[in-house]
């Protein structure tokens, strides 16, 4: 018996790990994309510490939903597979993680500082600021860390009220951000426009530290083009 | 019959797509260039969401500058097509548009600040500060907001009587850059030429708050090198 | 009777021309290098306005020394010919000249501000800080602005009692670099590392805004290691 | 009888070049990668000035530890040469140096600040500050001045209780960064990191100047993850 996942699904997964690499997210091997196959109970994620030159879409990692065991792989996980864990089970809507480093949105996630959503780029994609997670404990650090980390995660957007693909990111404080979506292509993209939305942000506060978050009516409009049964944006049947 | 626009046009229209990609203007699928042909009363644009790479000549979508109606093309044309339409009525004597969401000038525009004229660089492209708009109002983004946005764009040179070819970029408040030109090419070249003026002036500003604006006499200098009777720049006949 | 220029030095400039783009110095088609032919009697500059990629080595166009006449070519020369030509007549024992509008040094250049000599980076090429322009008068710029480009440019060395090889580059105020060299490749180095230099001492000054400069015993250590009779960098004969 | 060193070694320390120029931390030549045959008493080290693209793994050239002489090369190794020797000869577990002037890690170093750890990816790589030396003196910079260097290198972890393999990289002040690793390939990583950590750590101080570093509980448990006996990152035996 050979290691699960369809093809259509290994492609998918893979091609979301190049997406990062080759939109100048990912140092190093820091970083990595994974995808769910709900039915078959398990997710394929990025071997620990692999270099993405090297990644192939059999190298992808299947690990169990139920138990997180690794299935038919000699390959260990990514050491963050434990917070993409917690993510699927809490959040159902959701089939794809990623986890970056990228520069402007670790920049945020390291001084403690939520984003404001100063323009439309923001409210295509994030429903209201994308909020940092409160600081760790010194408790869950000496724990399950990983999974702990995915618990601050889903707790974060669940405490001010917002579904999971309302708000598609959280950045895990002094770490560095955790977006998701529909699939794992959509996370990818998510983990993009957030780099993007980090540092036109940084920009924004450095021309005008005052400058105040854009009103709920322009980011409610730029939301609903791309999300929901009003959206208009892309190649939807006309 | 077939869809509108000859091999020529296309072909422009979508060089100037990949210019802006090329030149780092581009993230995810934001951004889009648009050509126009007066006599045939149509523009081409990109199709809303493709993504660049399959982007070829003949996706691009004809509309109508009449009716804004779809010529010839199961596609939809990019949702800003709209705000296209009421610049290519307005303005005369420009043949393309662009939009970016590039971060230099997006960053300028989120914090909602006209970019001063700084050097020879912004001279050679701009006549004076390239403006931001005023805020648009939650009426006009309740309605028919694309061409909405087009009308507090064309405003703004309008109301520092300036003609479009003097001033061929504006910053939408909130949003991000909309530049335009002779032709595609022009405007995805007053595009690249913005963000890299956005960038110097952001630079400017961090190493001195108190810079002031080049005096009108170099401003005026430069800008006439490169456009008018007396330009004396490029290739032009000898 | 051909176009002057033998190959070798059309190669040289050639590759200098390219060798400012490849290290992302040139935005459009804003820059040239130049190279000259002492004994011969005229410099190889880039046409205006021709893009990069176009370019050949057999484009270049000669310019007289003497009299600034364009030699053999139905090429106009760069716009900024005139101040290439008052460099190459004022400074003897320089063989290229270079200018960009590359983002840092142009933002020092728009401030108003001279590059201090912050570390060994900047040693290692320039001797004391790179110094910035007065800026032009309303009769300079009116004048022959460029002519009057190069004249306030070989001042400023000179009011600072620094021999051209010494300080291979000045910021013209409100305009962005030119750098020099004894040939066309040195002056595209010297281009490329004030561009790293200017982007460092951006990052410094936001650090810590009381930086102070190099001590005296370290920058001349440095410069040594490159420059003159005791030069121990390279593969000069050991 | 041949230049020294294993063709493995060769390629390993070629490899080293590479990426470090890949990364986009080297400026024209400046860097360099060394590595370590300690049974054989030499290192393998870039030629000085030689240009990264016309490098080969059999232009490295070999330097006694013992002595700092050329071994069957008539090739100048890089003017740093005495400051590897001094790292080799003093940390005996490292098996490979790097020296760069990325830009990020060489702006803190202009400005004599060391980098703090504000979040994982710099806990995931360094136990602590990334610590700056103390200014060289003129008496060192007049005498042995690359071998001196090496020495303020190696004092200041030492001044800090720190053995080479927990802090493997110092900042010169007011010139550049110095990384190091058990081979030439790791040390090559950790400047790539410490790039990534100084451009983050940049960002995260001008997003709010009083961000504290991460409490040691975090620090210790994201370092063994990847360091020691208890690490579980990467593809060790599972």
């Amino acid at each position: 018996m050979g290691a699960p996942g369809s093809a259509e699904l290994r492609e998918a997964v893979w091609r979301a790990n190049q997406a990062i690499v080759r939109a100048g997210l990912v140092t190093l091997s820091f970083g990595n994309a994974s995808g769910v196959d709900r039915d078959g109970g398990f997710l394929l994620i990025k071997p620990s510490g692999m270099p993405y030159e090297e990644l192939r879409p059999e190298h992808l990692v299947a690990v169990s939903l139920a138990d997180g065991t690794v299935l038919g792989s000699d390959l260990r996980p990514s050491s963050d597979t434990p917070t993409h864990l917690v993510l699927y089970r809490r959040f159902a809507d959701i089939g794809g993680v990623v986890h970056t480093h990228s520069t402007a949105a670790t920049g945020w996630a390291q001084a403690g500082r939520s984003i404001p959503a100063f323009g439309t780029t923001h409210a295509d994609h994030f429903h209201g600021p994308v909020p940092v997670t409160r600081p760790m404990s010194a408790a869950e650090v000496a724990g399950e860390y990983e999974a702990e980390t995915g618990r601050v995660v889903v707790e974060t957007p669940e405490a001010a009220g917002l579904a999971a693909a309302e708000m598609p990111a959280v950045l895990v404080a002094s770490h560095g951000p955790f977006p998701w979506g529909a699939d794992a292509g959509a996370a990818a993209n998510n983990a993009i426009a957030l780099e993007a939305v980090a540092a036109m942000a940084r920009m924004t506060v450095e021309l005008d530290p005052s400058t105040q978050p854009i009103p709920d009516f322009l980011a409610e409009r730029h939301y609903r083009r791309k999300h929901g049964p009003d959206a208009y944006y892309g190649q939807q049947r006309r």
